[in-house]
């Protein structure tokens, strides 16, 4: 099974110190959202495993860190700084702001059965763009108002990656296809953010880069669809709660040729199963746009585009073919946070214990659970097995997350331990002083196992990875 | 040896893809720096090393992740708006923006000889008080100058540790004392950024909390100078390079009652010894300051703070004692760029080659470096040689970071992964089709051994970690 809705793991994330809400004691600011000792932890988890596969297990991607502060001119040039808007109306009636293309999604306070704009009282004003990027000024100037010192927080890691592709390719002798990987916050300043950690004006990136022949652009893209789509399933996510969805024309960013979306069934609770869908993360094709707008004066198709301020030109010289050329960007794009919602929603799992009370498991992959295994003293008041399941905890903890806890009885340690998605608990009781054996509990069947203390090394590796 | 001077580290950095100016082809934005395929790596480990030392090895300490923009009343309550400034005066003859305290460390443009204030042609205005936060707007506001839309991007990871203290004492069952560890981005408008990433307007810190009884606090503020002290070393940096500092009375925050910083020498080519020295990290004793601002309505000695914007009273309930009262802070800071700096100085060494040519030998400790093994095949027109290294990198890279490099003779790949720090070298030739063996060689050495292609994982981790 998986969640039933949202709210349901903001409870569980907020009670057992997964996500808590930002700036909580100062009535927090706008779905702004803290990552608590369980979070990061899978966070973590989820950007370790993503850059693995992308730059460790691969031998083509190169790995990025660029600042979130950068030149203004990237935006400038990049587009972001004349078509990174959303159209905004204000209601003179009700005060309200609005943006204008989701006006269907919202209700009037005035008149809460009719939508904005509907209502024979309402009166909107004309739509004005709101850019999204965040603004503020760098060094020791006058005023806000100095547009010389003008930067913009960026509200996405790719362009930390083009304006660097010529320093990363000269650094690591690459040749085509080759990608550049970087794991960065982004900011967005959202009208309407919500539904948890779904959409944040702060967030957390995983971009890739993929740079190819613009002949091998389609089929590679390809490529790196089928590979997400496999990859978002290593993680536990089930083939059913994901949908691919393909970019009409008119939903297309203006640098892109074809955008394939991975859709995740955020919304389980909601009757119109048409609705239950929103975007975990995207696919694009971004052409040769990005390369050629930041390269010195490149004048494109009509001679329009003009770049006096870049420094250096982008195209790339193929020994083989003796050609120069903008190579084509595939970019697989996905969000740290709506990933860890996703894999914490499809890992939700709830079962009647003995007595027929409800127990929640988070079924965690264990590759991604936060603590791989809590090692539990059945008696705290009995120094000999507290020092025991301590050392125990010691001797694993190089090779495995592991924690100790006795701040409460068995049932309760074993269930708190079920609802983080600890997949193994180690019991050390009376016996084990004498047996040097323990208890090995599973996670999922509950079954108990007794192993020696000798093994349980290789117990754990071989099952919690 | 260490490094001659900041300057080599620069040259090498940039030249090997550990870090690029960023902004580079816009003329840059005044000292940021992006983090290229190797710096990433190096400062990934960095702080990997640090979050297990402190977040895995040791049972009391909890992670965090907060929101870089947070409620302003963090920074109102906090101290930040209103002490978290630079002096600055502006001189009317030569159009220079200079700060008050540090007029003697630049030169008047118009009169090299003298600092600016000593020529009589010198116009300064009175000081002004420029704060050093980043300011930003939040949300859909109509102008920069609405004043209930503004916040700030956290000059330090620390506030927010302190805002979510009874989140995470709630949700971990913590008992004093422990502490709440983060690794994240902090900003800072510095009037006059520079020396590479030692002091950047954008940088990275991990910053942890430890919370204690307030009689407890000078004698476990000592024990953490102790145990930072040592855990520098054990990154590999030498002890000569280290100095303890102690903060005079009238250099200290107005939060803090005792600090000491730990300096390292990051300019080693300066005559004067004493200006050989600069912070690396600092250990403060914050007292109960911090916990006590963010909680309701509380009031000091003087009965002059009040903070009725707070919904949560941030003291302990200590259930021995049945006495409740603020937690004193000992707060370890360190920067992950000026450690990142220090360790690349500190490893950096030259050699003589048979040749009588220099060679750059960057002696990281195996746990820091960015690759731990590269796989050379030597000759890359043999396809089984080639097909056999590629096989070995495979079979390491799920258990240590390893790479393959065909693209140069055997003399420049070796001279390359010693220049990055790579530990060993494995050169897969003609015999190791019939022997199954290969060569490793180390770099600090530069000595080969021939080890069985079946023992090489056992080999490297033993010496790799």
């Amino acid at each position: 099974m998986t969640a039933p809705n949202i709210e349901t793991i903001v409870s569980l994330a907020k009670r057992r110190g997964f996500v808590f809400p930002a700036s909580e004691i100062y009535g927090g600011l706008g779905s702004s959202w803290d990552y608590g000792s369980l979070g990061v932890e899978l966070a973590n988890n989820i950007k370790k495993s993503w850059w693995r596969w992308l730059v460790y297990e691969r031998d083509d991607i190169e790995g990025l860190d660029s600042s979130i502060i950068q030149n203004r001119n990237v935006w400038k040039y990049s587009g972001h700084e004349t078509t990174f808007s959303d159209p905004l109306v204000d209601c003179r009636a009700c005060k309200g702001r609005y943006r204008l293309d989701k006006l269907q999604d919202v209700q009037c306070p005035n008149h809460p059965e009719a939508h904005p704009g509907e209502d024979k009282e309402c009166d909107l004003t004309e739509a004005r763009e709101f850019n999204l990027m965040f603004r503020t000024t760098v060094g020791a100037v006058s005023t806000d108002e100095d547009e010389s010192a003008l930067a913009y927080l960026r509200p996405e890691t790719a362009q930390g990656i083009f304006i660097n592709f010529a320093n990363v390719l000269n650094t690591s002798r690459r040749k085509l296809p080759f990608g550049i990987a970087q794991i960065g916050k982004a900011f967005r300043n959202e009208v309407t953010p919500g539904n948890f950690i779904f959409r944040t004006r702060e967030f957390e990136q995983m971009e890739m880069e993929y740079f190819v022949r613009p002949e091998d652009a389609p089929q590679i893209h390809q490529q790196w669809i089928d590979d997400f789509h496999g990859w978002i399933q290593s993680l536990g996510i089930s083939a059913e709660n994901l949908k691919l969805y393909e970019q009409s024309a008119d939903e297309l960013a203006h640098y892109a040729e074809r955008t394939v979306d991975i859709l995740y069934r955020y919304f389980p609770e909601r009757a119109d199963e048409e609705k239950q869908w929103d975007e975990l993360m995207g696919i694009a094709n971004r052409t040769d746009y990005d390369l050629r707008v930041h390269s010195k004066k490149p004048e494109d198709a009509e001679g329009k585009r003009i770049n006096p301020d870049s420094t250096d030109d982008l195209s790339y010289f193929d020994e083989a073919t003796k050609q120069r050329f903008y190579p084509y960007v595939i970019e697989p794009a996905i969000g740290v946070n709506r990933t860890l919602l996703a894999v914490m929603m499809d890992a939700y799992t709830e079962k009647s214990n003995e007595k027929g009370e409800t127990r929640v498991i988070l079924k965690l992959k264990p590759e991604l659970s936060p603590i791989k295994v809590a090692i539990l003293p059945l008696a705290k008041n009995k120094p000999e097995i507290v020092e025991l399941a301590r050392k125990i905890k010691n001797d694993l903890q190089p090779s495995m997350r592991a924690v100790y806890d006795d701040t409460g009885g068995i049932g309760k340690l074993y269930a708190r331990q079920d609802e983080i998605g600890t997949p193994f608990c180690v019991t050390v009781d009376h016996e084990s002083l004498e047996d040097n054996a323990v208890t090995i509990r599973d996670r999922d069947t509950w079954e108990q196992e007794r192993v020696a203390i000798g093994q349980l090394k290789e117990y754990l590796h071989k099952r919690a990875g």
